[in-house]
């Protein structure tokens, strides 16, 4: 992944998120992997780049930021697009591609694959969704800090444990296939009713059950009697 | 359940809530179920009854969005009850069987109950519990996930797998009998205590650490007085 | 456990937290356990003894706060040190041991331990870390309000099935062993990245995403730049 | 007033919020005064007959923490009623008085009206509007930090410099024309914008600037729709 | 206002936020006013022109959704320019004009300037500022919600009664003569200081205390080590 | 001020809000001023001197943030006082003279008083108090956001604009008087019904009404069973 391929993602996912002849959407890896995170040297080459062109300190922060900022809302079109995204996973899931996952409602896995929260062995905290969404709805969190703090590989069973997946299966294409399965389920389904709940489940992730519960009914109201006229 | 089924229920718990004599509650299914969830049919009668004398679409929905807000109030008078409340559920566990259930402390399964999210084939996002109080505390959101968007049937396995079960059990009537004697030690408690407790995790679901400390203090010093005093 | 030994804590782990020296820090208990929870016997003599010496009741409330905030302060800068902090677990880890291994990020244990969240049988809610941090990132809710509605003792199965411990060992010394292995490990990596990822999953304990993405947007902005500088 | 009132309040403003004859609410009081609050004496002589009917002192607290809710759902029925309340005020506005004033969306008074935060002169924190709704959108903290621990009177400049008053009249009837004239002007809106607006300020009070965002878009899409449809 | 200006606005505020030469920003109206609002006929046609081309009402609903989401886009853009935005008000500044001017920074006005919060008149909650950002920093409520509710016009006294305005001028020409001056002051200032000013003064509109300080030592850390490095 | 005289600030009000003889606080200047703020001078020796014994920039950055923290540390004891406290004001109040006054309940000003938020001057963001607490007080946030990004001087007026004091003096001696009048009508009251006020006042600052509600409910059953009992 590079700064190319985030863009992309971004342009891909706003769309999708509002064409009307998609209803799901399964995100896997061409090659040999899932990803093997960021292309650090690219990014490094242009972030480089961009800040030798400013002298003041100050603003080179600045500029970091919003580069970060950048790849971040990237990654968080994934997150925020308003259709169901199943990742399916083989091969490696590294660095920047665990943050890509987690942007996915739904994670499946072949067998084999190698995690890796990688980014404290290149001197920074995750900072495009491992740490920021995961973080929120993690199962163990002594064995996710482990992951975090050594940035050591792990293998399925350990992403299980930590509640990653939701399936394992032994082979590539057995993944795809299931994933493709799922994504047919899904789309025959109402696509209103799976909005609805997408958009709950994310607002459920950042706000109080009273809030929730305020939310849903303001939400129902329209879209039920909508229906119902 | 239908409407005069969730206004019991309300009606119950909140005598529950500040009866003397009560100091956990057992909730299970008479007949060969937990439940089945919402009567729908029984429910759209009557709200499309309600609804068509109302002649402006915008009061239909604010009218729509009162009853939503009913129904929730119903089943949160189970999630608010000051009495631990234990689910003992068997057969089925469906639709706002679910919700239900999550409305209660503690769930206990005999092994061949059938669980299904079933909102998404009603076309509508779940509204009164299962996506605003579950979704905070689930354990494998990509599983949860996918039982969410695609309404289908679930098992005991996967049931523990979203950490939705503490113990599962081979029969109904082993079910009930664990429940009860679950009740029966929870009962030998200070019922003090118990409450505490009970409002402390309510509170620590929507509240920051930093809350959460502070509130247990000023609960704390009054109740610990009081039994010094 | 007494106010000397947390007060001890509390300086240890504030010297720790700003020593330039440390980098992880390894928690064990020196005896038969890791800690067999507060002494509740010291405890209510002092406070007791503190307690009788003011006339007015609602001035004795005030007092009482005044020490559990004392004691949360305590287990807090455990919590809230700079450097990961390993439990590792054998024996008993009862009443405030659960607390005080709650407050550190990763938790081992030796197979043969028992847990207990005993402050139920001393008529109080839990006030110093289970039901303040615990309470958020809680695998099972169903089966954890079972513990702390019973306080009876519970084996590392369930402690592993309530997300509590990463791993398991057979004896004490491999327990001791492997966290100075992991210790190790951490200890290895930029110590600057890890605190930046302690701080921000502590963050993102209690913020809600877009928080997290933008505050992890902030520290890294400064944290990269001086590092590339 | 006294509990039979505040209930009495209660009923009243819940019928008034569904009712679809009534748009806007004027509350005054029909004596000499908008109210000189809670009856001490008779709340006092039921909260006593009811405690003194409890043994244990921390089930009495309990109690007591019941009766306090009791009282606040009461004034909130004002606060909470889907049609704008103008609280027409003369007289004295004292105790409780400026509690239920506050729960009102608009406060006209006469120029002679005497006002005063009273619960500190109780004994108590003012605990059914003044430090909770009042509190977060008062204008002058440090004039109103000075009335709420002195309990002083004060008069309608300070009530103004404090912003709890949007205008002043010479006489009790000017305030109450004034009232009508302005219930009438705002009867002449589409309820449904107006109740819209209410519920997102009530939405604003208490939530941030994106939250208010996104919520109200939801609820506009709704409306809006429903109108063009 | 039409949607091509607030594209305009959008895409004109992003240059300015990151335009190196820019360090303050001065809005103004070109004619007799500062602005009328929302041109709403043009806004209806484009609305009821795309959503004609929707065959289901819920899916229409959405659609009204995202244009609501993307307006609010539009003006949020002046809200979150990394540059302070000064708003010289004169004329008219009515409806969409006054969530405009809430989304600057600071407000000057001529004394004839003519306000009003039209919103209700055209019987919708207001959406794209005044509710949601303005409400949250409004100085007398009362009388905001009196604005709101009637969507009558009002004059500057009244603007300033709410805290509208910082100060209020005979002639247009001194108001954008002012405006100007203030500008160059600001301009004259450390850029990275006005700008961690802004950003704090945004974050502090909402979040806590506790969060408004950690965040600061985070972003002051960085800035002020760049500044003596 | 400088980070002795901080420090002595945080140990005396740290004794003053546990001191059973202290009800009050008057914080006055001995001399010309209240406070000329922060000595900048001795306060960058200080930190260049702490700064250049450490090596690592990142290390030096975390350095600093430890060092904000602590001083805001200092100014905090006063905001988290149990006993209110009383600004005298008088001569200048510059820089962290606003902070510190804005960590007292309620100010009092000598007409004369020359305020200024100055730390744009010192290409910092305020980091003590002003755009941390005050920022969600202020009444006028137009002018607020004026006088913080020029750090131009204004006097009480202006002061009294943004809702900074109740009260403006001819002299510092009728300033004086004042406060001390103030501080013995509160020392009169009931100190527990003081302290629950201000523990109110200050949780409304940074909760939601629903919150605000909750926690005085559990306050009050405990302080006022005491009472009774």
């Amino acid at each position: 992944m590079n700064i190319l391929l985030t863009r992309e993602l971004k342009t891909c996912f706003e769309q999708l998120s509002i064409d009307k002849t998609c209803r799901v959407v399964v995100l896997t890896g061409a090659g040999k992997a899932f990803t093997s995170g960021i292309d650090v040297k690219y990014l490094s080459t242009v972030a480089l780049g961009e800040l030798s062109q400013i002298d003041d300190s100050a603003r080179k922060a600045l500029h970091l930021r919003r580069m970060i900022k950048r790849t971040q809302s990237c990654l968080r079109a994934v997150d925020q697009c308003e259709k169901p995204a199943i990742a399916a996973i083989h091969g490696h899931c590294l660095g920047a591609g665990v943050d890509l996952s987690v942007c996915c409602d739904i994670r499946y896995s072949s067998c084999d694959t190698t995690f890796s929260i990688k980014e404290v062995d290149m001197s920074l905290a995750a900072d495009v969704g491992t740490l920021q969404i995961l973080a929120k709805s993690i199962t163990n969190h002594s064995l996710f800090r482990e992951l975090v703090f050594t940035a050591r590989t792990f293998d399925t069973n350990e992403a299980q444990q930590i509640g990653l997946l939701s399936r394992v299966f032994d082979t590539r294409e057995a993944v795809l296939h299931a994933a493709i399965n799922l994504a047919s389920a899904i789309a025959r389904k109402s696509p209103v009713a799976t909005l609805g709940s997408k958009i709950q489940l994310h607002y459920a992730r950042d706000h109080s059950s009273d809030d929730n519960f305020n939310f849903v009914s303001t939400w129902n109201s329209g879209m039920l009697l909508l229906k119902i006229l």
